[in-house]
């Protein structure tokens, strides 16, 4: 008996010493600091959920972040590359807008790519970017480019994601306004931008009383040369759409590859006009229950431009609607109602349509789509001729997600995430078919719902458009902050809001709010960061990145110069810690200078900028890179030039003299 | 003895389950989620030290921020609003470069401020901005106003913290180049800015050869009118000085108030000029053991001025360096070698310099300094007459903090901190003097170093230029970030490294890791946050954030029209969720339009954007803004405007047609 007590005694004293033990490890005491995790959250007033997306987000100083998502940054013009789970800013890529950190629209090289992009008689310097799109291979993203479209004016910027720099922006020369951009086809055959606001052919001119006749809703598809890393225009080709305002698209991939799938609104064909007593816009194009889904066969469109079955409007090939519609390479599926986002499924089986006026997704079963059109299974045609797909025919569910549907993307589950504006909310919601197996739900059913701070827009999933999504995160992108943040003055930021998916089986947990006080993004994508495999320093010193090719206005230590020729100084000048050479550029007054610069470093990070006053230029130099400016010298006096980089100890000294003497 | 055996049996039972119940508490597991903290420590690779650094960082959804970080924007030149500790972008101010999401150079109003600062014959279009400098009252900052200096072109700009917008952006008349700028005197009656790259006054020339004679340094100290919320030019005015390069500047303030210090580099008077044979700057600059630190007396200054001993150069009055030099308004003391800082302690006695190229800090003791100019005890004249102190003689110590000292702040605690910018380090230091008795050392002693990632020019304490600094936290800002972050290719952001200073008896702990991949920060200064008070809304509806009073092309609801006059169509527009009063603008080709938009919301975060194609505008129009376009139509077509900020579900439908008739 007394040595079964002992026995009991002592086996009780050493579970107590191991708990004790492992209690102590879990506690994180940490000594040298004096500090503990626990004392610090109950300090700060955070609670163990709290501590709980902390650990989740938090990157100690040098290690990586799993994802990168890139954003687009709304009327800044820009592009932003922001780090996730740790949501932290990489970088503001320029595009639309001219950028002088990065010497973005100052240099010749730049300010041309800018400048092609002008329609003719005016000259813009910003762009409304809405819908990044990442380059495909297979359906899935690959890490070499980026797309985005200009909102505002109707342009595609190509950013190549070897050195994140803008590389080419193309005008639409049909409008001024795009929105249903950029997406690409699963093997980035073409970046597609479609239309926003109907209007007539760019440069000309109609009353809205011929409206019908005269307006034009289009969408353009841009072919992407890969290789060239750049759009080719002239293979690239447009079609007439009726004067419905499109909205979003998406590529249709794998089964429904081939097929482009666009959303529109104001099928009201409502012109406003609130002073002159008509309905004010945002109740005339509200009034009917459904709109249309434009169904566009991509490659019988393809065909069609290669037959030469186009009009030429402003340069441009555009394929008629009267030819799409008795073609049907166009017919439509009404869809509730005023609807935002058309979204495929992964497996590209379906199609999700949001409709913010209706408080259900419509799921299209693509198959039946096809059928429908193969066997001119229509009710109808509308007022443009194009043929109407019976919506009984093709609907395959309809799901009860809440007020305010907008977009939707996807996980590697089974699951589907669309977001609710006017609820401010995500929904989850299973998907049906043969996604049943994988998720083992009943099969189109809400899941979960999470409140968001406030009116998400758009959502992004880690690779959540694509063949194989990855799940894990999805962040909300919340137009409204209202009280998230400090108060920083009437302009507030929006929020981003990261929100853990990877337990199907657990509600979604909200993990961390980030501020976007630099811009207003409208979309955002979500790739593994380790399938970009940018360069470090730019391959060979002289390098341009316009073309990303050697430039033959790089040089060499050594091989610095300055030649005049007639009105013409030209200089060859280097950049390397710490100093310009040459120091000293003399010219006379009136004399055109074209002045080239190299930074000749090799060292990753060794940056140099090159700062002119008076003049108003900046470069941005990286290691390589070659970049010119030209002017005309047309005001005399001393300019110190500068590294506006901070590149060394002695970048102070980093310095020269441009005289122009009177 | 059985008793016995089972009392202790109970008593280690009932020990147990305590240590299990208090053990289960701090392991904090989330049951509702089944993770815990500890399990994703592990799976994330986070140690304990990480952890904790996790919880002193991270911020619920909701909670605010209890510092905010106003950092430059460097040659983005913008400035950036920085939440602390969470380390997030809270905004970018648009100040020197337009930028389009705040409608920044966009609309005629804040057009005009830009404008005004364009030197004559060219328009600016970027700057570089450097120095931020918050309002102080009584030598602590106010949470009124913030300053900030443009490197490039040399102009000061002026932020109103109730809107966060900048007001005032004034051009300096004498030079190209600015540095020392912007500091501010104890009740901000002046804003300081001192020059950099010596040069003929801005708009004259003179060759190199001339330089001594030519060229000159100068200072300028603009009279802020806080009541207008503006500097007013007609009450400042400049001091020449040598052509030495200025480089920063401090305020005195208490016993040191009235006095202004300025360092200096590029005694030598180098010119540069590698390819002629010349050294270059970097070593022509660097040869010297001692350059100057510049002090002035600016009350004697002041009254100089008054008393009109003036000479007017491009229109502005400034104090001719013989003037200063005889009446020892400026002196100088030797100081070591190529300095970058000067930091007045809290309590006004000391003045600390940093020497790139001198492994101490050298501490001044302004006493000193003020007895050795009262007694006329000087070494010489330097060779602009100049009457130099005794370095000796106004010595107060030298502390050994490591390679390239930069810059200094200091604790409530009697510490200060120094950025090392070759050792990649940050020295923790005790001051001496009376602060022994506070901070219990045996005065002037390195305590503590902290390694940084990498190349940290500035540093910044919370609230740590002020006479009560608040300590707690550090910001290292890091010029390189080499490995920290993910690739975005070889323009990398700089690091903000965030260090936890709040345990002297400790050692310094890295808590996080912000990259700023938007510009390139040169220096910060942080403030409590609640001290800051903005406006959630504009006070009345037709506000002119430009004039900060209400503006007379406000109309409320109700009151729109379009106006013509001759040539000229003038439109008074209002916005409100969801749309624009009018929604038609028809027009004529060549018509002059002068186009007025209110937003007539009183919503908080209730923004709406004004987005026109072709004519290149973006207007952010907060609750309550009036702001005003004027263009002439020179190209005919149908551009149709839209609202650019994501404001209600039916945003999209915010719309209208401005139509041209050819």
């Amino acid at each position: 008996m007394k040595s079964k007590i002992y026995r009991l005694l002592s086996s009780i004293i050493i579970l107590t010493l191991l708990v004790l033990t492992s209690c102590g490890q879990d506690k994180t005491e940490n000594n040298e600091t004096g500090d503990d995790v626990q004392a610090v959250a109950r300090a700060r007033g955070l609670t163990p959920e709290d501590l709980l997306a902390a650990a989740k987000t938090y990157l100690p100083s040098g290690q990586k972040d799993e994802y990168m998502m890139f954003a687009s940054g709304g009327h800044s013009g820009q592009v932003f590359v922001i780090g996730i789970p740790s949501m932290r800013l990489l970088k503001s890529i320029g595009v639309f807008t001219p950028e002088p950190w990065q010497g973005w629209g100052f240099s010749k090289e730049t300010k041309k790519i800018l400048d092609d992009s002008n329609p003719s008689g005016t000259k813009l310097t910003w762009g409304d970017s809405h819908h990044p799109a990442l380059s495909e291979t297979n359906g899935d993203y690959d890490g070499e480019y980026l797309f985005i479209n200009d909102k505002a004016n109707a342009r595609v910027a190509v950013i190549d994601l070897k050195d994140f720099e803008t590389k080419q922006i193309i005008k639409n020369p049909l409008s001024y306004s795009d929105h249903g951009g950029t997406f690409v086809t699963p093997n980035t055959d073409y970046v597609i931008e479609g239309g926003q606001y109907a209007m007539p052919w760019a440069g000309t001119y109609a009353p809205l009383s011929e409206y019908k006749k005269e307006y034009h809703g289009m969408i353009t598809f841009w072919k992407f040369d890969r290789k060239a890393g750049r759009i080719d225009k002239s293979k690239s080709f447009a079609l007439e759409l009726p004067p419905y305002w499109q909205d979003l698209a998406d590529a249709g991939k794998l089964i429904s590859d081939g097929y482009v799938f666009l959303n529109s609104f104001n099928t009201e064909l409502a012109v406003g006009g609130d002073m002159e007593g008509n309905p004010p816009f945002e109740a005339g194009a509200s009034q009917r229950d459904m709109d249309y889904l434009h169904v566009i066969n991509l490659r019988q469109a393809e065909k069609l431009f290669q037959e030469g079955k186009t009009k030429i409007v402003n340069g441009f090939s555009v394929i008629p609607l009267d030819v799409l519609a008795k073609e049907n390479v166009l017919t439509f599926v009404p869809e509730p109602k005023s609807p935002h986002g058309v979204d495929v499924t992964p497996d590209g089986d379906y199609l999700v349509i949001s409709g913010k006026l209706d408080p259900h997704v419509t799921i299209f079963n693509f198959s039946k789509i096809k059928d429908a059109i193969e066997n001119s299974r229509f009710q109808g045609k509308d007022e443009f001729g194009v043929n109407i797909i019976k919506f009984d025919d093709v609907l395959e569910a309809q799901v009860e997600v809440g007020l305010g549907p907008l977009h939707t993307q996807f996980d590697d589950k089974g699951f589907a995430y669309t977001s609710l504006f006017l609820e401010s909310a995500v929904a989850r919601w299973a998907l049906g078919g043969k996604w049943k197996e994988k998720n083992g739900s009943a099969g189109w059913t809400l899941i979960d719902k999470i409140p968001i701070n406030y009116n998400v827009g758009h959502l992004a999933v880690a690779e959540g458009d694509n063949v194989h999504p990855d799940g894990k995160y999805l962040v909300s992108l919340d137009k409204w902050s209202i009280d998230r943040f400090s108060n920083v003055g009437p302009l507030l930021p929006q929020n981003f809001q990261l929100i853990d998916i990877s337990h199907p089986d657990q509600k979604m947990q909200l993990l961390y709010d980030m501020p976007i006080g630099v811009g207003e993004p409208h979309y955002a994508q979500i790739i593994k960061a380790d399938k970009i495999k940018p360069w470090e320093v730019y391959p060979e010193i002289g390098w341009d990145p316009g073309t990303q090719t050697k430039s033959e206005f790089g040089v060499t230590a050594g091989k610095e110069r300055i030649k005049r020729s007639g009105n013409t100084v030209e200089i060859w000048m280097t950049a390397i810690r710490s100093h310009f050479t040459p120091e000293h550029v003399l010219v006379n007054k009136g004399e055109k200078v074209i002045w080239h610069v190299t930074n000749i470093e090799r060292a990753k990070d060794a940056t140099h900028g090159f700062g002119l006053p008076y003049y108003d230029y900046n470069l941005s130099l990286e290691p390589g890179e070659t970049q010119t400016i030209e002017f005309t010298a047309n005001t005399a006096g001393v300019f110190p030039y500068y590294c506006t980089e901070f590149c060394s100890a002695l970048h102070l000294e980093m310095a020269g003299y441009f005289m122009v003497q009177p």
